[in-house]
């Protein structure tokens, strides 16, 4: 019975982190799709305010780790469970660095106010798009230890690196063109370089889902198709 | 007896672990500095080669977080223990992005090396000295116990943050000179912010060692003073 009452208590404290890791990965989702909607809109008001909201993902994963080193001092999980636990410690970061690039993404579309609108901010909304489906499917494979939707994630992983290659290349292209543009550009190219970082996060996280499930990590190399030497 | 021996088996498998991060410690700061002798003397074999190189600082992270975990199922530390083994993962990883970040330096590089040379090039090697450093005391800081040292390392990211916004700004005033120079300067313009990232790596070395020390996280606001909204 007792044996039993420490099993249970250690799923629920489980089930707490979850919730916790469920709740960051929601809200770095949509701190970076408000990023990409504040820049077209070019709302620094805005801007301004989801800065400010980056405040609660810190306090999340500060919560998480509390929960972690708590969980490990009381319960001394073993093996899967260990794994566990220190998966979630790794995500935490991972999810809480996603945060920070949104909010610097967000804080340079402020520069980016101030000049003409560059034409190859068109992209970006894909560009968004996609990495937020990929973090939000990284942190799905984990909650529902689902290795195979973690491979894919990371997969995918090279499409944003094309995608981000090619808005690399055109942002190059029109300073070239337009002296004047040339701060707002420099901006814009590491916003996009932000946004394929963030990828980079979304695949660390696949890798520790995957590493949950078999006890090992991820074999094959991952191609990387960033020409930009990102 | 039986206590004592595994009391002591603890005591070497945690010296083991700070041998590990050690010497990850020294490569990724040699790999720093290596990086900026590269740059400057445009040696793009060099750079290749030292790009190979940070599969070992890799490697070590990996070790650290397999003893890390056996630590945790084997031993089963508590209080202060845990939170050594625990900040011990957390600077792995902190490290194993230094290495990352001075192997993106040796990559771009190369790009440099195909177009003359860019003036604001000579501000660097300052730059990397104080990134080196400040992660060289970061990490004496948490093998020494060090709290003090710890705090200056983080109030003196501040000077790398002016440092690097000076050689930002040089850079882009560059550029809008000379249109030829844009993809150049560009990459500049990311090997600056990558040692810039190395100075937060730094940072959260040196709070981890504070944290080991008080059991709480470092409580004043780091001062950013990064005025390329970094």
């Amino acid at each position: 019975m007792a044996h039993e009452h420490i099993v249970k208590s250690f799923d629920s404290e489980l089930a707490r982190l979850y919730g916790e890791l469920k709740r960051m990965g929601e809200l770095s989702v949509r701190q970076l799709t408000d990023a990409g909607a504040i820049l077209l809109a070019r709302d620094a008001a805005a801007a301004d305010q989801l800065i400010a909201n980056d405040g609660e993902i810190d306090a999340l994963e500060r919560d998480v780790s509390t929960d972690v080193l708590r969980l490990l001092a009381l319960r001394q999980p073993m093996a899967r469970d260990l794994r566990e636990v220190y998966s979630a410690l790794k995500i935490a970061a991972d999810i809480e660095r996603v945060g920070d690039l949104a909010a610097n993404v967000a804080k340079r579309s402020k520069v980016l106010n101030l000049s003409a609108v560059i034409p190859a901010v068109a992209g970006l909304p894909a560009l968004i798009e996609l990495a937020a489906e990929l973090v939000r499917e990284a942190i799905q494979s984990y909650l529902s230890r689902d290795a195979e939707l973690a491979k894919r994630v990371r997969e995918r992983d090279a499409e944003l690196d094309q995608l981000y290659t090619r808005i690399f290349r055109e942002v190059l292209t029109y300073m070239a063109e337009d002296a004047r543009m040339i701060t707002a550009c420099t901006h814009l190219l590491f916003i996009a370089k932000n946004i394929e970082r963030i990828g980079d996060h979304a695949t660390n996280i696949a890798e520790s889902a995957w590493f949950v499930v078999h006890g090992e990590a991820m074999i094959e190399a991952r191609t990387k198709r960033d020409g930009t030497t990102g």
